[in-house]
C-alpha cells in the first residue's frame, strides 16, 4: 500500500521486539511512517508499519530497508548497526551512532570509558585469566561479580562468587577468550535509573529519577518519584547525564545506578535505547521515552520529561508457562481501576519472558504501585 | 504475515479515518489484532493492522473481512453495518447494533426517540413540505434551524433561517423527499459533551462533562473539567446516560448537549462511536474513549473514565491549504512544553479538514488550553 505522508519523516527500526513496538507507536501517532527489519517476526511489530523479515547483516537487505528512511535506530545494542552504517544512503541518519554502541556493548570498555570520564563506578578489573580474577577478588574482597564483556543481561552471563573455590568453579563456563570483567560487589540500598534523551548537537532532557526493583536479576517494578532525598536525586541526574555524554549517546539512553547507604551514586550500566525502567513514561510523563527517542534521533525539539500525575508505577508482566498466549485473564486485570495494560503481541510465551507491563498513575507512590502490582499479578498469559 | 496472538481478540473496523486509527492503536496496545475494511485508503489506517480496500457493501468482501473477527465496529454511523449484519459469521459480534445506527442516522427519528424517553430536546417538528416548515417556524418563533435528516454534519446540510423569506429560499437546496427537520433555536450559553461507554448488558461508565467550543460549525477546542456548576454537571451526566440508554448504545456513544442560561440541559445530538470531544482522554484520562470503546464492544470490564491530571484540553489541527501534508511546522509545535501531538497520516490536506489534534494536561484549565491552542496554531500541514 503506498504511504500517505511522504513529506513526513520515515523511521527505520532494526529489531522487532517491544521496544521497537512502543517506539513505532509513538512515531505513528505523530504521523510518521515506520519500517522495520528483523531476522524473524516474534510478534510485537506485527500490524505496525512496514516489516521485512530477512538477513539483517546482508548489505542488499539493509540497503532496501534503509531506502527512504529519514533515520534508522536500533532497539537493541546488539542489532547490526555497523553493517547498516556501511550501506547507509546519503541523507539517512543512524542513531545511536556505531561508536556509542561499540563502547556500550563491551562492559569492560564501557566501565573504562565511564571511569576515564571521572564518573563513579564500582571498582572493576579486566581479567584475561583466572589468576588475574583471583588477584582482583583478593584486592576487592569477596563477594565479587564475574561478568561477561558481551551479551550478558538480566542475570545471564554473570555470577556472584564468594570464595576462590566458587570463582574457580564459575570461570570456565563464563570466560570468553579475553576472560571476564571482575567487579567489586556494591552494598547498595536501592537501584535507580535515569533516562536521558539527547539530540545530535547535545541538547538534552533528563527524566526524573526512577526507583527500580529487580527480582531474579530482572526488572520487576519501577516507581517515580523514587522516594529519595533531593540531594541524592540531583547527584543521580548529574551522574546520569554525564555518563550519557561520556559515551556520546544520541536518542534515549538509560543509565542504571546504585545508591549506596551513604547516598553515593555509582553507575551500574548503560543501555543506548528506550529501557524497561522508562515504560511508565507512556502514561506517566508529558513526553514518553519513546516519543523523546524519536524526536532526539530526528534532531527535533525534545519534550517535557516531567510527570503528568504526581506518581507513576510500572510492573512487568512475565510469562509463567510455555505456549501460545491467551487473553483469558486480561479481563481480571482490567477490573483494577486506573491501570493501563500493555501487551506486546509476542506469539509465544515462556517462563520469565517479558510479555507486557502495567502502568498506574495517581497521587501516592505506594498506592499506585499496589494497583499496578495487583493488575499485573492477575495476568497469566 | 501470520498473526501472533491467535488466542487474543481480533477487532474489525469498518472505516479508515482517524477514529478507526485511534481505536486500532488502543486495541493493538492491549495485544489485540486489528483488521479494517474501507472503500479507499485515505491514510490514517496505513501501517496499522491488516487492511482491505474494497467494496464494503459487497457480501463476499464483507464475509472475508469479518472472518476471524471477534467483534466488528464502525467508525462512522454511515458505515454499512446493516450489510455486514447480513453476513456476520456465527460468534462474531457487531457493535454498535444496527438498531442503534438506524435510530441515530435519521435526526428526526433520533430526536423523537429521545423525546419519547422523556429527555429534554429542543422543540422540533418533522416537516414534509415547506408549508409545514413555515407553520413550525411561526409556532417556535424565528430563528429556526433546518436540518437534513441524514448525512448532515459539521454545518453541512443545516441552515439557520430568520424569516419566511430565508426559510423559503433555503428549502429547495436542503430538503429531501421527506422534507426537513425544523428545530427551535436554543439560546445556549455553552455546548457540552458527555461520553458514555456501555457494555451489551448495560454496565457503563460516564466521562466527566467536557466543555466544547465550535468554530464555523466545527469542533475547535475541548476542555475538561467544563467549569460548570456541580448541579449542571450532574444533570448533564444524567441526561447523557439516559440518552445513550434510550438508543441502546453499546460501545462508546457521545452525547452533545446545550446548556441554557438557566442551567437547563438539552440534548443536541448523539454519535454512536468515539468522538472528537473525547480525544483529550488519550492523555487526559485513566482510560481513553478508544480503549473503553474496545472494552465495551468486547464485553470486557470498563476502565476508569476519570482524569489523570486535574485538567486537560484538546485543540484540533485543521487543514489550511490544498496539497500533500508536510511535517515542516511540527517542530515548532513541539517547542511548547507538555503537549502531545497527534497527526492522522492523511495523504491529502484540504482547508478545514481534520488533520490532527493537540492535547495538553496540567492543573489549570485555562493555562492548559492556552498551551494546546498555541501548539495547534503552529502546525500548518
Amino acid at each position: 500500500m503506498p504511504h500517505p505522508s511522504s513529506a513526513f519523516p520515515t523511521l527505520g527500526i532494526l529489531g522487532d521486539g517491544q521496544l521497537g513496538r512502543m517506539t513505532a507507536q509513538a512515531a505513528i501517532r505523530m504521523g510518521m511512517r515506520v519500517k522495520w527489519l528483523a531476522p524473524r517476526a516474534s510478534g510485537p511489530m506485527n500490524g505496525l508499519g512496514e516489516g521485512t523479515v530477512g538477513d539483517w547483516k546482508d548489505p542488499d537487505v539493509l540497503r532496501r530497508f534503509a531506502h527512504g528512511c529519514t533515520v534508522v535506530t536500533v532497539e537493541s545494542e546488539w542489532a547490526p548497526a555497523e553493517h547498516l552504517a556501511e550501506v547507509l544512503p546519503e541523507g539517512t541518519a543512524l542513531w545511536p551512532g556505531p561508536e556509542t554502541l561499540f563502547v556500550i556493548r563491551d562492559k569492560g570498555r564501557q566501565k573504562q570509558t565511564l571511569a576515564d570520564a571521572g564518573l563513579p563506578v564500582p571498582a572493576f578489573r579486566r581479567c584475561p585469566a583466572v589468576e588475574d580474577a583471583l588477584a582482583a577478588a583478593h584486592h576487592f574482597g569477596y563477594p565479587v561479580l564475574l561478568k561477561q564483556y558481551r551479551g550478558s543481561y538480566d542475570g545471564y552471563g554473570n555470577a556472584t562468587v564468594r570464595s576462590d573455590e566458587e570463582l574457580r568453579a564459575a570461570w570456565p563456563d563464563l570466560a570468553d577468550e579475553d576472560g571476564l570483567l571482575v567487579e567489586a560487589w556494591v552494598p547498595f540500598v536501592r537501584e535507580l535509573s535515569v533516562l536521558v534523551a539527547r539530540r545530535p548537537g547535545g541538547e538534552h532532557v533528563v527524566y526524573p529519577v526512577a526507583y527500580t526493583e529487580q527480582r531474579d536479576h530482572r526488572c520487576h517494578a519501577v516507581v517515580v518519584p523514587a522516594g529519595i532525598p533531593e540531594a541524592v536525586a540531583r547527584e543521580a541526574r548529574r551522574v546520569g547525564l554525564a555518563a550519557v555524554e561520556a559515551v556520546g549517546g544520541v536518542g534515549l539512553t538509560a543509565v542504571e545506578l546504585f545508591e549506596r547507604e551513604d547516598g553515593q551514586i555509582l553507575v551500574n550500566e548503560l543501555a543506548p535505547r528506550p529501557h524497561n525502567t522508562g515504560h511508565y513514561s507512556i502514561e506517566g510523563s508529558h513526553t514518553s521515552q519513546f516519543e523523546n527517542h524519536v524526536r532526539a534521533i530526528l534532531d527535533w525539539p525534545l519534550g517535557d520529561p516531567g510527570l503528568r500525575a504526581p506518581a507513576a508505577a510500572m510492573v512487568n508482566v512475565l510469562g509463567r508457562r510455555d505456549g501460545t498466549p491467551s487473553a483469558e485473564t486480561v479481563r481480571a486485570a482490567l477490573e483494577i481501576p486506573g491501570v493501563t495494560v500493555h501487551l506486546y503481541g509476542k506469539t509465544h510465551v515462556r517462563p520469565r519472558r517479558k510479555m507486557g507491563h502495567v502502568t498506574a498513575t495517581g497521587t501516592d507512590p505506594d498506592e499506585v504501585r499496589r494497583r499496578a502490582e495487583d493488575a499485573a499479578a492477575r495476568i497469566v498469559l
